[in-house]
C-alpha cells in the first residue's frame, strides 16, 4: 500500500474506467482503491506485469495489467486488463487512482496542520505542506520547501532553497542548498502513442546522520523506498535514482551517479564522478576510483577503476602497458 | 527580431553610441532598434560577423560589427562598426539595445497582468512575472519562478523551486524540482579588455509531453531557440546548451550534456553521463552508451560508446583486445 | 580568525567542555574563543593536527587537538586535547565555539539591518540576511537567498532561486539561476563513532566580472577562502570545492569538477566534464580537453586529455594506435 502521508487516493474506481481501449478479462465493474508493485499488492490494488516472457509472479493484486500472452499464468481470481504495453498502460491510468498529496491552497506558507516542534527554526520564505513535521533544534533554510506529510527529525539542517517531498528525514541530517529529495524518478514507458513518464508512488528515506550535498538529487522509489542509510555522506551534484540503497557510512564524492535499484554497501567509498549501472550491487567496503563507470557487481572490499570499470590493478596494468607500447613504437 | 514577450527594447540608439572606440564606416547617426543574428536581421537591427576569414554572409542587417578585413564584403547599404573582436564588441554594447523584461517591482509575488487560467494551482511562494500565462489544470510547485512573458500550457507540472524564463512550455509537460529553464547560455568572448559574457536573446521551447529532470538546465538560444521537442524525456542533472534541439521522444539519462547548437534526432536514446560536442548531429534513433563522449556526428540508428566515442562494436573490440593483450603478457 | 560577518562566536568555552572523553594535557580550565587552521590560529583559538606522522607544525594556537604520539612536538604553552582522531574530534566539538550567523527570525524576508543601495532591484520573494549588502544597479532574481553578512557589489546579477552565503561577491558578477555559493564543503572525518562532517568556517570569494552558471556549486573554504578570480567564466552544473582557486579569466565548461585546494591558473581553458583531483596545480594558460580526468599537476601552457589525463599528443597517439592495432588484427 502506498503511504497516505504522501499520496491521496482518489478511488474507488471501477476497472472499466482504467481499461481505456484494452480488453478486460473478468469483472469490469470491480473497484480498485490503490496501486502497488506485484509483491506488495492486495485485493483492492492495481498492479502490472510488463515482462514479455515468463509467468506472472505470485501476487495478491486484485486487478492486473498484463500482456495477453501472460494472462494464462495470472491468478484466476484477478481481473485482467490485457495491454500491449502493460507498463505504459499503467503509467497512463495510475493518476486516476492516486496523486501526490497537494500543498495548501489557502495562501499560507506553512500549512495550518503542519507541526513544528519548539526550538526548530524555520527560515523566511519556507513552505511547509499539510501534515508535515519538523523536529526540535532543526533549522530549515530560507525558501526551502518541505512537502505534505514529510517528517524532518531533530537537529537536522536543511539548506536554502532545498526541496523535500515524499520523504522521511532522520535526526542530525544535513541537506545542503538546492538539494532535491523525493521527486518522481526517471522512468519512461513507450507504446504506440509515444513515451509516457511512469508515475512513482514510493518514498525517499534519509536516515540519521546522513548528509546530502548542494544540488544533489535523491529520487523517490517507484513503489518502494530509496534509502540513504545512517551516516552516509553524499557530496554536491550527485544523482541517486529510484529504489537505490546507499549503505551506512558510504561516501560518494561529487557527480556520483547511482542508477535505479542499485545497492551500495556499507562503507563503500566512491571518488568523484563515479557512475554505476542499474540493478548492480557494490559490496561492503568496496572502493571505486574517481571517474569509474561501473557496469558489473563489485565484490566487497575490492577497488575498481576505469571505463568500463575493472579491478584497479588490471586497469593500471592496461593503462601503463598501452603507454609503454606506444612509447616503444615511437622510439624503437 | 527578438521576442518582445521576453526582452525590452531600449532604443532607438544611434550607431555612434554603440561604437565605443571602434571606427564607424557609414552614417554614425543612423539609429538601431534591435539585435539579431545575421540571417534574421533587418534594416533596424545590429548584428555581428566574427569570423576571421571569409566574406560577410548575405544579411539585411542595417548595422554590422565586423573586422576591417571583412568590411569590403559587407552590403554597401549597411553601416559598419569596425572592431578587432566583433563578438566581444557586440557583447559589450548589446545591453544598450535590449535587456531581459523585468519582474514586477511592486512587491507582489504574482504580477497584476499575469494570467492564470481557472483550475491551475499556484503553490505558496510562487513568483509569476508580468505577462506570463499558466494554463488550466497546471500545477506550479512552491517557490517556483515563472518569468515575464513565459507561457505554461495546460496539465503541466512544475516542481518546487524550479525557474522558467524566456520560455514557451507546452501542454502536459513535467519539469521537476530545481530545474532551470531559459537562463542565458554560456558564451564567452574575449578582447584586450578581458572576457565578457555574450548576452543571449533567444528562447527555450519545451514542447508538449516533454519531461525535464530535477536540477537540469536548459539554456535559451543565442538568438534562436533551444528546443526540447514533443515527448522527449530528460533525467536529472542534465545540461542542454543554447540552440540545441532535442528530438521527439529522445531519452537522455542523468548527467547528459549536450553542447551548443547540437541536434539530437527523434528517438535517440542516451545512457547516463553522455556528452556531445557542439554543432554535432546525432541521427534519428541512434543509441549512445552510458559515459560516451561524442565528438563526431553519429549516423541514424547506430550505437556508439567510449571516450572518445566510436561505433560500439569497435569500442568493445578495443576494450576486450587490450585486456587480452595484457593478460597474455602477464601469463605468457 | 574566522570572519564575524558570517560566523557567530559562542564562547568563551573552557577546554574541559571541548574534551569529551579525551585526555587533556595542561590547564583544562583555559578558555577558548574561536577556531582556526594551524597557521592562522592565535592564543585563544582551538586548532587540530591530524597527521599520523611527523611533528606539529609551528602554531600559536592556544589549544590543540593532537594524537598522543605528536604531543611531544607541540609548543609547550599550548593546552593539548589528546584524541585518537583529531579531525573527527574537532568536527564533533567545533559547533560549541562557532556557528553560522543566523537569518532573521522575525518573519521579515529582508533583515532590518540589511543594506540595499539605491538603484538595486530586489525581486519578489528574495530573502536577505542580517548585515548583508547589495550594491547599486545589482539585480537579485526572485526567490534568491542572500545570507547574513554577504556583500554583493554593483552591477551584479543573481538569478532566480540562487543562494549565496558566507561570501563576498564583486562588481559586474553574473550568478545564474539555482547556483549555490558558499555552503559548507565536503569533508568527512571518521572515528569509532562513525563519520562526521567537518564544519567549514571559511568563505567564498567571487571577484569582479566572474560568471557562475546555473546549478553550479562553489563551496566555501574550510578555514580559508575558495576564490573565483576576476573574469573567470564557469558554466552550468560545475562543482568548485573548498579552498579551490580559479584563476583570472579561466573558463570552465559544463560539469567541470575541481576538487579541494586545487589551483587553476589564470587563463586556463577547460572543455566540458573535466575533473581535477585535489591539491593539484594547473599552470597558467593550460588547456584541458573535454572529459579529461586530471590526476597530476599540469604545466603552464600545456594541453592535456584523457582518463587518466596526459599530454594530448600522447593521448591521441595511444587512442589512434589502439584503433589501428585492432584493425590490423581483424583484417590481417
Amino acid at each position: 500500500m502506498i503511504d497516505p502521508r504522501f499520496y491521496t487516493l482518489l478511488g474507488p474506481v471501477p476497472v472499466s474506467a482504467l481499461a481505456d481501449w484494452a480488453t478486460v478479462r473478468g469483472d469490469a465493474s470491480r473497484v480498485v482503491l490503490g496501486v502497488a508493485a506485484l509483491d506488495g499488492a492486495g485485493e483492492s490494488d492495481l498492479a502490472y506485469f510488463d515482462a514479455s516472457k515468463g509467468d506472472v509472479p505470485s501476487t495478491a493484486a486484485g486487478v492486473l495489467i498484463v500482456r495477453e500472452k501472460a494472462a494464462p499464468s495470472a491468478r484466476s481470481g484477478a481481473v485482467l486488463i490485457l495491454a500491449r504495453e502493460p507498463r505504459a498502460h499503467f503509467a497512463r491510468v495510475a493518476a486516476r487512482l492516486a496523486v501526490d498529496r497537494p500543498f495548501q491552497t489557502d495562501g499560507a506558507l506553512i500549512a495550518a496542520d503542519a507541526r513544528v516542534e519548539a526550538g526548530a527554526i524555520i527560515g523566511p520564505g519556507v513552505v511547509i505542506g499539510p501534515g508535515a513535521e519538523v523536529g526540535a533544534e532543526s533549522v530549515i533554510g530560507p525558501n526551502a520547501v518541505i512537502g505534505p506529510g514529510v517528517t524532518i527529525g531533530r537537529r537536522t539542517r536543511i539548506g536554502p532553497g532545498a526541496s523535500i517531498v515524499c520523504a522521511y528525514v532522520g535526526d542530525g541530517v544535513t541537506i545542503l542548498a538546492g538539494a532535491r529529495i523525493g521527486q518522481t524518478g526517471f522512468g519512461v514507458a513507450g507504446d504506440a502513442a509515444g513515451l509516457v513518464d511512469v508515475p512513482h508512488f514510493g518514498r525517499a528515506i534519509i536516515q540519521d546522520g546522513a548528509s546530502i550535498g548542494a544540488c544533489t538529487t535523491v529520487d523517490r522509489g517507484l513503489f518502494g523506498d530509496t534509502i540513504v542509510a545512517e551516516g552516509a555522506k553524499i557530496d554536491n551534484l550527485c544523482q541517486i535514482a529510484h529504489n537505490v540503497v546507499i549503505g551506512r557510512g558510504a561516501v560518494i564524492a561529487a557527480f556520483g551517479g547511482i542508477s535505479g535499484s542499485t545497492q551500495v554497501g556499507d562503507g563503500v567509498m566512491m571518488g568523484g564522478r563515479v557512475g554505476i549501472a542499474d540493478h548492480r550491487a557494490i559490496g561492503r567496503g568496496a572502493q571505486l576510483a574517481a571517474g569509474s563507470a561501473v557496469m558489473h557487481d563489485v565484490p566487497a572490499g575490492e577497488t575498481w577503476a576505469g571505463y568500463p570499470a575493472k579491478p584497479v590493478r588490471q586497469w593500471l596494468r592496461e593503462t601503463a602497458w598501452l603507454s609503454r607500447a606506444i612509447g616503444k613504437r615511437d622510439n624503437g
